[in-house]
């Protein structure tokens, strides 16, 4: 357990956004280099405006990545699949400081995948509403 | 960084659902203790089939509480607002040895929710789908 100082964003507010993305055409070895990852990740969150509390990442055997991001907005994952080319990414963020969207696409951009798709979900009081943009993984 | 001889399960299926949940109606006092959320999660991860790798937990000030979970699956989540008696949960899983839904469905029961919306996703090679249950958060 960690504690810390660090506010979430506009208490009270239950609400946020949630992407769910998923992209392929990235290089298999990025994909199974958990330093890499959780680097990348953290770097995306911070250039969209998210205050990362905590970053932990576990490599299974035999290749496969999962990153977690612990925000003061919510969390963050990325789970990688090196024998595909691809992997699945969730940013949830509640409150306005911060861009889920932008966060996929700066962490997608820099692994260089070459299709993604993006569905976001609005959660909380309203209700769920799915919207998606990108192509099916082929 | 963490790595193990756990294998995922199922991999080369780049397919799982992913459950988004609200719930509310829960004493503040179990949504402000992180050891009880973080051990609740895990006992109901477990029972609903999941392999838990790690499992880490963060208060926030003046209230809330965010614990993540590391699966072998994919990962699971509860972000909580005493203020509100309410929090967000997600359990994403690949394959088909976990249950998703059960795991929401046990945690939610130990919390004594009054109520709770579920939605779930299906992500992967196929188009996502929505599907959502229960009463909008009033």
């Amino acid at each position: 357990m960690s504690s810390s100082a660090v506010p979430r964003p506009v208490i009270g507010s239950f609400v946020g956004w949630h992407v769910l993305a998923e992209a392929h055409g990235v290089d298999p070895e990025l994909l199974d280099d958990p330093d890499f990852l959780s680097n990348t990740l953290e770097v995306s969150l911070k250039e969209a405006g998210a205050t990362v509390c905590a970053m932990n990442s576990h490599r299974f055997e035999p290749q496969g990545v999962t990153v977690l991001a612990m925000l003061a907005e919510s969390h963050a994952s990325v789970h990688t699949y090196p024998e595909l080319g691809a992997l699945f990414v969730d940013v949830f963020t509640c409150g306005d400081q911060a861009s889920p969207e932008r966060a996929v696409r700066h962490l997608t951009t820099a692994l260089g995948a070459t299709g993604t798709r993006t569905s976001t979900v609005r959660r909380g009081r309203e209700r769920p509403v799915l919207t998606s943009t990108g192509e099916a993984f082929q």
